[in-house]
């Protein structure tokens, strides 16, 4: 089993040693006396904290970036990113996912939950990228009936490569899926021991047309009625909650995800962070695509959440530092199951090395703070997942043969 | 007179040749036969654009990042802002602004409008650090009638050393100047031919007082009254206009600051853009101190601007890439008679070199929309302002001794 040892790096204001044995954090201490190691990192002036676990992408729309802002939801669905992501091929989507995974890794994160299509390709990326992943396999209607088999076919006939990559059941939102399409993927899920990842109440449009629909329940209210929410179903944005639909997410264990950017970007609305805090409801970060954002970075969404929640909700206290913090680590890895998020003996060993000499970092009054509010990824040195070194000292292999592949405008 | 050649470099997605010479953009055109130059710089598949003018800020309470966040704007202020900057020595304030400085520059920064105590620790920082800067002298009544009067001669004696630094008059906002010392300041400012700025409209606390003390005027209309407000005058946070509050600005000419993080982050509230396009205001965009950001990236700010914009007001159409993007850049220019702020033959020589090969520039469908939704401080290789290199592929001269002087923590 490889050995890598990290010395005197700053972990919480102490100065210890890290010892990783293949992928676990097998010693933490200061100056540790290890044996043979096969490698050593210097971490003096480093702090090594918990990376991120980015919980809502739609990875490839990288190759989408800057390509229709500024304008309204509906136009910016219809004129532009559907009829370019219908052009997609799949080499595309392998193309653009390795894209999204160099910047993942640049800006500190280890695992990410995807949503799109060509799901084969995506797995291909992330098993060569070394990088941890749950690939969404998609739903929506109005693609067919022969892409709904096969997608369900390969769900049926998937046995993951790795351990570290998964796929979980992701039909698309309600106003995409009928009640027969969700209860049968929802049993779908349950057999093969799967998450199921979808979008929830993301707009006001969606509450609307639900209630209209479906006697006057709402979003959470229809998906519970029809029996498809428990402790597996990873739900995306839950802008637009009431009390009863907080109450229903957290009697059945809902996992939310949060994804501040894209709900800002397209004028969406805000997360209900009171709301969440009063029913103490398991929430973590994403990103959301690229086309949404622009970029896949949880550190900029850490802060928009907290100074987002703080504005709405005209508290400054709201969402602190820690609590955001702990949405965009421990909390994805929790609610993937994922035996890591800290850095921990005996966890998983994912942790990213910072540079506490970055200007952003000083002085280190308080590293959360700073890390939150104040950090961008060139404070990131190093990436480590599952005990392989993804990015080392801000070198990722292979990357300018990954750029240079999705170059080309979509235009 | 000093020449540097930039070659082969993307401007507006036309390949050309920069000429400098001395502190201006000499020729701007594709193969410049230049006879001899003092510097070339290999512009390949880098783009040059224009960079940040950040009309307001705290520089040194860079040396209070992370202390005291996540709380209550009184409590944070009087229990540590305030303990901890009566502490402060000059020399703390000259490393603090160098930090500051650091931090402008690899963010892509040349200019800085300033607002603190120690003006001369100040300019002698901005002196050696080669950035361009207006330094506020400060006022606050309450810091006593010795620091009003030593502060005004200071003013009236100031022959600045160089071109690129200037100093304005600085009265620190109606809860803290009255309105005696705030004509005696306006007049002194129209005397010498300096900009006035100050805070204003910045929490709805600071409006309701204001209409209290002052027969129902909002704190514009009560500068109106007595007769301060004019196209010298640059006000910072504008959070809370009413329509005739944007009337008298308009017809004033003044400039206004948007500071989207503090104003989030403090919970004070969303700056009204729909009010200010209306009456076609003078926007420009600041960082705030860093004690209430926690950072000087005028980059993120700019996608702050623009999504808080975006969900406050439900449209995702409003604030455009293009235009938060003139506001962060020309405009500050404009507001302070600098002329720069365009990348253009005659302007003087401001700007960035930016690495089109940075995974968040990929693919290059829209460089504005990527540089204000998707870059961070890493796609920022080279710096120059008034022809001078501040930063030259990521090497800033000094920059380990500085940082090294403003490690210590504060707690």
């Amino acid at each position: 089993m490889n050995t890598l040892l990290i010395k005197n790096i700053s972990l919480k204001n102490r100065i210890v040693d890290v010892l990783i044995e293949g992928n676990v954090f097998k010693q933490i201490e200061p100056n540790i006396k290890a044996g043979k190691v096969d490698k050593i990192i210097d971490g003096t002036n480093r702090a090594i904290i918990q990376p991120f676990y980015n919980m809502h992408t739609h990875s490839s729309m990288t190759l989408l970036r800057g390509y229709g802002d500024d304008m309204r939801l509906f136009q910016w669905l219809s004129e532009y990113i559907w009829p370019q992501e219908a052009k997609l091929t799949p080499e595309d989507i392998y193309n653009g996912t390795r894209l999204a995974i160099v910047e993942m890794i640049r800006s500190g994160t280890v695992f990410f939950l995807d949503m799109y299509w060509h799901h084969s390709e995506i797995i291909r990326a992330v098993e060569e990228m070394k990088i941890r992943a749950s690939i969404g396999v998609s739903f929506i209607e109005e693609r067919g009936k022969r892409e709904i088999e096969q997608n369900i076919k390969f769900i049926n006939g998937f046995v993951s490569p790795l351990e570290r990559i998964s796929i979980n059941v992701a039909p698309h939102a309600i106003y995409t899926v009928g009640k027969d399409l969700y209860q049968e993927l929802y049993m779908i899920s349950k057999v093969k021991g799967l998450k199921l990842s979808t979008h929830l109440a993301e707009t006001m449009q969606e509450v609307k047309s639900c209630k209209k629909a479906n006697n006057n329940l709402t979003p959470t209210e229809f998906l519970e009625s029809i029996g498809v929410l428990d402790d597996n179903t990873i739900a995306a944005h839950c802008v637009h909650l009431t009390e009863h639909d907080a109450e229903i997410l957290s009697s059945k264990g809902v996992t939310l995800v949060h994804n501040p950017c894209a709900n800002m970007k397209l004028a969406s609305g805000s997360f209900n962070v009171p709301l969440i805090n009063k029913y103490d409801l398991k929430v973590c970060l994403g990103t959301d695509g690229t086309s949404s954002n622009n970029n896949l970075s949880m550190l900029e969404e850490m802060k928009f959440a907290a100074l987002l929640a703080k504005v709405s909700y005209k508290d400054s206290s709201l969402l602190s530092a820690n609590q955001v913090f702990a949405w965009a680590t421990k909390n994805g890895a929790d609610a993937m199951g994922i035996n890591s998020g800290r850095i921990k003996e005996g966890r998983l060993a994912d942790c990213l090395i910072v540079n506490l000499n970055n200007e952003r970092l000083i002085p280190n009054n308080n590293l959360i703070s700073n890390w939150v509010y104040s950090a961008d990824s060139r404070c990131i040195e190093t990436v480590i997942c599952d005990g392989n070194i993804l990015m080392e000292n801000h070198i990722i292999p292979n990357e300018e043969e990954i750029l240079e592949k999705v170059k080309r405008k979509i235009m």
